[in-house]
């Protein structure tokens, strides 16, 4: 029986009929791997998803976090399911052979996250968190941190977080105000208060690694004075046994929306709680150099968008699936050329806004994941691709399609969350099916690893206009090969091409029009109105891509790939004219709007 | 200070500038009012919505109505809020004299109620079903039933529901299997299982009205069998007593999404859990003439379309003031151009992004509260206008507003709520504020009265295309007079005004294009897009209506409809452009998708 999770018929188009992930082997880094151990990977995944993960989806939500004071209580499954993908190494997937990694690919460790993401997003997001945290501390902190924090992590024992925002400081870092006093030994002693920190505190992993962002006394201001810190819940001695409880306790949780199996919290740093060594504050040790925490973080920032993205993902695709069962299963009306109404009532599939409802979805799920698999793979480029060229080219373009990747599946795949809803209609609005969580999981995606206002800034002003195009020009080369391959295969796919080549052009000539404009506030006025239509022209050439690669392939798997392609030119590719068209004009009406006329 | 639930200036507005409210005094069954009256009940609901509806707004959904198997609970402060609602005659405020009611203009009642529906929606809900159960009853039921039933409810005694879904048929009504069989003494004894009826049972009221849709033993198949009855919870003696309690029960209640307040049940009709009068079966007498119980329940359907559309309106007006505060208040980031972190944060409606969300909003609640207030008057007009030819212009141009009063608020007061969560940020995704709760109870209008899908059926099935195309040429008869206005304006509105004459040219050609395509599957394939266009276009034309009022006139509430206005004609009009391409190539690709290729 089909999954209601994620369609493993689709993930195998995309890694090896698109991607041809198997092509990867040839490389040192994944020498040990091939198309044997992707698939037993993915079948791996599929089944504890499924058993593990999927069952506790509703009493996640239902039974969210409490925290009583002193000690955050979650329900028993989510730590139950955490011990289980540790077994699996479902924490060390990507990471090296040297810290008993499998070094798979990104490509193949993201299509296997999207089973657990679709399953339950709340509980898989310990081990995403986590997963940044150690890879972050490989890239950065010392040998010492690496072995004492990092491995760990990688074992699934230790859990992380990342304390980046305070509670006056979310989208603006440069204004935290915890700071980080130089101690005698090398160590530091952490105070502040942090907010929005997810997994701050639990009691489902043997230590919790925070990552905390901090001033030392002599920083400069704003961002260029931010230093990265590991403070662990508990600290741990040479031989890896856990020694002092560190000064780090929660002050409050935080209840949400959705999403509600990830613990949000308010920890609290160096408050007095504990006094480890006798002394006050919470003990950290400086990642790397001073007043680069930042920088650091944003190295991890490529990755961290990609999994909010997959995650935006594998939520869309669940809430798909298993609003095509219902459609399926559901009888109600008859078709509108019946006229003798003791007829039987169909299955509300057979009317045609019902499959258009689906079909939409589809579209949006499909493009989402192969855009999420594209980026994976960009990253396995970017690391191992034979040629610096290639590396180096791989490099701009994931810069390009970060911010897309982020914002994309966030905003369509909660539009294709709620065609979810109204194709259970009335049902779909009660709790008694998943949908409606579905629904409330994802809207937390377009605001949290950078608001969807905040992926504007950073497409248009950072990685387009400072970087002098070079980002949108190698996205653009790559697309133009699709659209060659396209043309070659003449009908349909020919005809999409033209469609993507002029509205390709369009975003080109809107760019160069945008610099003219002088006034960086006037420049980037439309900035999101911008974001949402770059990323609907790579869904589209996302979906022309899958469509080359379909061709003219007999079969409902290969139908169904083209009927969803169709809809996507013909439905959603348009949309992005009015936008360029505001951009193109240099429209103020925002920009202009004062606060005392609303 | 200015309410967080609705702008009164705008209401102002709406009601004295444009639609001139104050001519209705001139019609007999209006000769009672005046500005003061309806001011008086302005501010009154605006007092009572501020102090005892949105106080337990929060409440209300945390503390869900429960069932134990017997009775349904609720919070007291939702009874008490109604209480008060009818101590203040808002049961009656449209109703006829003859019944205790106040005979204002339903523009004047609907433009009282966005005050509730904004304070509550929950809570506010049970007026709008007891009203609209009421005024049926005035409608098609006999003088007895009227006296016995009917003026309970519009006193606040009594409440009503709607009794027409059933598990296996809530868009096909056709397909309900109730049945009433006729006793010797004209009575009828109800016998069936009903679900998704808000309200469905209480402690909250005296006594419980439903409306129940049920078939006669020699009733025709499908949608012409279906008669219509009043069974009451209580029997009602001929003095207005309360009597033997009748066999209507409930089998269980649904859990939702928000809207949490109106309990939503499944009751059950002659079960056998009572035995009225020592036999068994429900008790229900007949409204109006057998098998015409659908047709009763579609005259109400325009009021009850426009009570959702309003209701959709209300919550999206809470949310967008609320996030306007918010964003007051908020200190985060600084402006683009600012090298120095030292300076202070600034308020983040100072960002051009949050401007264009909280501007986004503006345009949506002020185009949906005219669109409400518009088919309201036209609700007015179709009973009170001066000629007869004036009346039946009326009902035309409402019969084709009715859906898009109905869908186009739904649709775009989900995006409004969704914009003001992404206001707030991580804030908005807690349920420490009111956004995150607007956005769920929003979530329902698409859903009932009629799914969007269903509206869109209604729009270019019935009321366009079986209607020869005449309602659509009086709504275009009326824009066209709008254009000419604003056309003598000159500047913007004129530059308006060709813009959406060139739309509604186009809209003229695409619906009549459709007819062509011959097979109704066909022409109806792409029925939910040309409803999406249709509300897009009207919503434009209601802009302009108020650009035309505001003029010159100057002042912050003059400047802000004119950029509201130029948002919408700047963003939301164009969008409708490749809508139409849509619907104008006759694209079948939800059409010739098939199950199997999903």
């Amino acid at each position: 029986m089909a999954s209601n999770l994620v369609s493993a018929r689709n993930i195998e188009f995309l890694l090896y009929e698109w991607l041809d992930v198997e092509r990867l082997s040839s490389r040192e880094r994944f020498a040990e791997h091939s198309r044997e151990s992707y698939d037993a990977l993915l079948e791996l995944s599929a089944q504890l998803a499924t058993d593990h993960f999927a069952t506790h989806f509703r009493k996640s939500d239902e039974q969210e976090p409490t925290f009583d004071g002193t000690t955050v209580h979650l329900i028993p499954e989510i730590g139950d399911a955490l011990k289980r993908f540790a077994e699996m190494d479902g924490f060390s997937l990507q990471a090296d052979e040297e810290f008993g990694g499998m070094q798979l690919p990104a490509t193949v460790g993201t299509a296997a996250s999207t089973w657990f993401t679709a399953a339950n997003i709340g509980t898989a997001c310990y081990s995403f968190l986590t997963v940044a945290n150690a890879s972050l501390l490989v890239a950065h902190a010392s040998d010492e941190i690496k072995q004492r924090y990092a491995r760990p992590m990688f074992e699934g024992r230790f859990f992380g977080t990342m304390a980046m925002s305070e509670p006056h400081a979310g989208t603006s870092l440069g204004d935290v105000t915890s700071r980080a006093i130089p101690q005698a030994d090398g160590t530091y002693r952490v105070f502040g208060s942090k907010m929005w920190i997810s997994g701050g505190d639990h009691e489902i992993a043997e230590n919790i690694v925070h990552l905390v962002l901090a001033k030392l006394p002599d920083a400069p201001e704003g961002t260029k004075g931010i230093s990265l810190f590991v403070v662990p819940k508990f600290l741990v001695n040479e031989d890896g046994s856990l020694g002092e409880r560190n000064d780090v306790v929660l002050s409050s949780i935080n209840h949400k929306l959705g999403s509600r199996g990830t613990v949000n919290t308010a920890p609290v740093f160096g408050d007095g709680a504990f006094q480890p060594g006798g002394e006050s504050g919470a003990i950290g040790f400086l990642v790397g150099e001073p007043h680069k925490g930042l920088k650091y973080m944003f190295h991890m920032m490529n990755a961290a968008r990609l999994a909010v993205g997959t995650a935006a993902t594998g939520t869309a695709s669940a809430a798909y699936l298993k609003s095509l069962d219902y459609a399926r299963s559901r009888p109600q009306g008859r078709a509108l050329t019946t006229t003798d109404q003791a007829t039987p009532q169909v299955e509300i599939i057979e009317h045609t806004d019902v499959r258009r409802m689906l079909l939409a979805q589809k579209s949006y799920v499909e493009g989402a994941m192969a855009l999420a698999l594209l980026c994976a793979s960009l990253l396995d480029d970017e690391r191992t691709a034979e040629t610096e060229e290639a590396r180096a080219e791989a490099s701009k373009v994931l810069g390009v399609l970060t911010p897309i990747v982020k914002s994309w599946p966030s905003q369509w795949g909660q539009e294709s969350t709620s065609l979810a809803i109204q194709v259970l209609g009335g049902a779909g609005y009660t709790r008694d099916y998943d949908v409606e969580q579905h629904w409330r999981d994802q809207r937390l995606n377009p605001i949290h690893e950078g608001t969807h206002g905040i992926q504007a800034l950073d497409l248009l002003g950072r990685k387009i206009l400072m970087d002098g195009g070079a980002g949108l020009m190698a996205l653009a080369g790559r697309m133009e090969k699709t659209i060659a391959a396209a043309r070659e295969l003449g009908g349909e796919p020919s005809a999409y091409a033209d469609q993507l080549k002029a509205q390709l052009d369009r975003i080109g000539e809107v760019t160069f029009g945008l610099v003219a404009l002088g006034d960086p506030e006037k420049i980037m006025a439309n900035a999101s109105v911008y974001l949402e239509a770059a990323g609907h022209l790579v869904v589209a050439w996302i979906w022309l891509e899958q469509l080359v690669v379909a061709g003219t392939t007999e079969g409902d798997f290969y139908n169904g790939k083209r009927q969803a392609g169709r809809y996507f030119f013909a439905t959603e590719l348009p949309k992005i004219t009015p936008m360029l068209d505001l951009v193109a004009a240099g429209d103020l009406t925002s920009y202009e709007m004062q606060d005392a006329w609303f």
